[in-house]
């Protein structure tokens, strides 16, 4: 798949001005979602999975879970048969995961250029960049509050990155834009600056229904309500409770036939018990709970069993990212999720650093390996997170970008057909041969290794006579070679008036709001 | 287990001044070698192994392996029924199997501390720092030759690594030190400096015979015949050669009952084959032949199943390391080294980068996770391996092995007993609750979470206040802290008289060589 235009351009001019263009060219190519040709890590057996889904039911069933300031929801859930007092829900043993079986086991997120539709469930990993950061950070500014224009760029290093395939959602928060209209900034700005598939807005259910709106002009309102085109994020505040803006916006994506994330926020030893076995239940119960909702508000709705899982620093009380607790967690939840047979999002570009040194990227690549390994479907946050997720940082962005290949790579697994097997190969070279030069090696080797477009692999000479620069050095001219030479896909100009009409008339209707 | 000695002084003094000491003190503890209870990733289904075992018989019998001036060992595979054709060795499908029967699943290395001892095979994974760079750096002075002193230094640190169970073998070459007399300062230091279990020489069979003898002294004589105390690297010259230096070697300590890692050095593309099937296909080979060599030695002697493996960068030619076809192929080798029954020794800190940077780290990251998932037992290069191996940086040298404490949280797997399951915790703080004060978290706390000792967790504001610290920055005052107040373990001063006479001697028999 390759989003070709800068390079058609270049062949179009012909000869050697071609040529050096298509060496100092940026490509634009977007990989297919990873197909996994690799096992599942199962780290729980049989007996321990039976034992925390027992333990979940008993949860629901005796403790039960909140759902706040939403008297609609408690009467869906006492119409299913659920006991509700106040606004505490006590679920039937058996009757959330029974509810979640209308729940799809893998669904198509359609992207405005078909080619780049991501299916999420089943054997696929989609990854989609970082969510949520209020500040951003590079080598040059430093850290500091994020904007619009910093999200914009955010999206088009998205659409650039030949390993991401999504879009993603809040890549930052746009703090110069009024909280109640930023939505429809990012949402334009995802529409319009790339063609890869992108998140919706859940911070007040009219949000959501603005997202629907508009997705409705990009791919027109019937192909909206039966196909799914965003796939949003929904938190549950743990332990156990249900908000109503969340669960507000879960209603609309849910009846407008868009995917869901329902996704426990956890800082284990905080928002879950201490334990992993512990938090794996509160976990699964937490996720029965928001699945069966969603399909109480549209059965066969496409929803995403979520677990974002964080450890303690139990002396400062920070949390703690790329830990070996938050990996045992999320290797066990992947296995309650494909039990349930749900698509499964977790993981990520996770790390506490304050900057992306060494430790943010011992962090990351603990988590990356763990979510591939995992079995996770969608990974949100797989590049850009910083600082415990206070930051998105542009250079970590491209580092980590980078490192999804790596994911690619390893997901190929092992092929043991005859080229895979490679006697012809042995037996042409021999004891104290080598294979460099033998016609084995040159019918594979383009494609016979990931190869990194960022890392330094260069000699030590030559790496300190070009100024022996680090990683943070080299991904700092990554974003700027990569913004300098970006270049819009091409959208219908009626869509884009339409969206920029819907937007205009929508804030022109409400005063700026701040917080 | 507790190397208490400086804390066990801060008690003695008593009063305010000890805990002040307590507080300030750097301790020494020595965590026990890992015991995975998780389960290995098994990427290779029944019919890919057999595909491989068959062919790597195919290999060994149709194009067979090379020991190259060394008559003995070919008169050894005449009489165990090899064919043998000038210094081609032939081996009939099924015989090296056949064997390495012999060899044994899983032995202890004897460490002169008995607490410090390890039992490399079955489900464990010992841990050793990097092996053979001829250069150091430090954040301080640069890139430089590697010298005696900053060898000292290493051994110093890995003592003193709580997460490091073995001393390792050439940390750095000494290169100040004469070629044909450093084995013995580097024996020396790894036996004085330091109780835990090393690494013989392997760079001359003379040079074994001194480590047995040394080992000798240190053990008693009898001791060592009867017990393992060293384990030695023997690289194999892929493709399927063998060399009469490593051979030598691997002869002396087999029949003194040491044990020899027998691991073929590759870099896939160069040294085997570009598809990861095809090199596994002659890891396998040339290590059936090399154990099986090693056992018609000493029929019994411990053997390890070593798998050296980059990949390559095809532009440039440069090895490329914690990529995941280097992943790939270490899961592979994983099942093939538990088929054949013999302890696994792969992955380490592998990375490409010059410096200690983000680069640096995800590939360490990559290889070390890779390294606990696959299965090793004997991981050598766990920490402080740079630059593809030249250089031993140590800043590296310690953030490595703090993330060595993170696979110790990841291999203790998930307990669902009853503490685990936490049903009492998750009733008792109920829906919108926190776990923080909960009898559960405050009975468990202190060992729920695997905690840093070097990575930064604090506020971005006092962060910022206390000099905006890289993960490098922090590393170098850990290495200035921890050799400020190393101390030496005990050891009878007869002992270390002998040791000191048999060097002496040793060196004024032979003039230095440089070369």
């Amino acid at each position: 798949m390759t989003e070709a235009a800068p390079r058609r351009r270049a062949r179009g001019a012909g000869g050697g001005a071609a040529r050096r263009a298509e060496r100092t060219s940026v490509k634009i190519e977007t990989a297919k979602y990873i197909e996994r040709n690799i096992p599942n890590f199962e780290i729980l057996n049989e007996e321990a999975l039976e034992i925390i889904e027992y333990n979940a039911d008993t949860i629901l069933e005796e403790v039960g879970v909140n759902f706040v300031d939403n008297p609609a929801a408690l009467q869906r859930w006492r119409d299913a048969g659920a006991d509700v007092q106040g606004e505490r829900v006590r679920i039937p043993r058996g009757l959330a995961r029974k509810l979640c079986e209308t729940a799809p086991a893998e669904f198509t997120q359609h992207a405005r250029n078909p080619e780049k539709s991501v299916v999420i469930g089943g054997r696929n990993l989609v990854l989609a960049p970082v969510y949520g950061p209020p500040f951003v950070r590079d080598r040059n500014g430093g850290r500091r509050y994020a904007t619009m224009d910093d999200f914009n760029k955010f999206v088009k290093l998205a659409y650039m990155s030949k390993w991401l395939h999504h879009s993603g959602g809040t890549v930052c928060e746009p703090t110069d834009i009024p909280v109640n209209k930023r939505h429809l900034d990012m949402l334009m700005a995802h529409m319009t600056l790339s063609d890869k598939p992108f998140m919706g807005s859940v911070t007040e259910p009219s949000r959501a229904q603005d997202s629907v709106d508009m997705a409705g002009i990009l791919f027109g309102k019937e192909f909206v309500q039966n196909n799914t085109v965003m796939t949003s994020l929904t938190n549950i505040n743990s332990p156990m409770t249900f908000d109503d803006v969340m669960m507000g916006s879960l209603e609309v994506y849910a009846q407008n036939n868009q995917a869901c994330i329902i996704s426990p926020f956890i800082v284990g030893g905080a928002m879950a018990p201490v334990s992993v076995a512990g938090t794996l239940t509160q976990v699964l119960a937490e996720v029965l709970a928001g699945i069966a909702y969603n399909q109480l508000c549209r059965p066969g709705a496409p929803a995403i069993f979520g677990a974002f899982v964080s450890s303690i620093d139990m002396n400062s009380g920070a949390p703690t990212f790329g830990t070996p607790e938050a990996s045992l967690v999320t290797y066990g939840a992947g296995q309650l999720a494909r039990r349930l047979g749900v698509p499964f999002r977790s993981a990520g570009s996770f790390c506490g650093s304050k900057l992306p040194d060494a430790q943010a990227a011992y962090e990351t690549a603990n988590s990356l390996n763990m979510g591939l390994m995992s079995g996770v479907n969608f990974m949100l946050h797989s590049c850009g997170w910083l600082e415990g997720g206070l930051v998105a940082d542009f250079e970590k962005f491209v580092m980590d970008a980078d490192q999804l290949g790596a994911l690619h790579g390893l997901a190929k697994g092992i092929s043991v057909d005859e080229n895979g097997q490679a006697m012809e190969a042995i037996r042409e070279v021999g004891p104290g041969g080598h294979y460099l030069g033998c016609a084995h090696t040159q019918a594979n080797f383009k494609s016979a290794f990931w190869k990194s477009d960022l890392l330094d692999y260069k000699p030590f000479e030559q790496w300190e006579e070009e100024g022996a620069r680090d990683t943070y050095a080299l991904a700092s001219n990554r974003v700027e070679k990569l913004l300098a030479t970006y270049e819009q896909p091409a959208l219908d100009p009626s869509i884009k008036m339409a969206l920029d009409e819907y937007v205009a008339e929508k804030k022109a209707s409400m005063p700026d709001a701040f917080m």
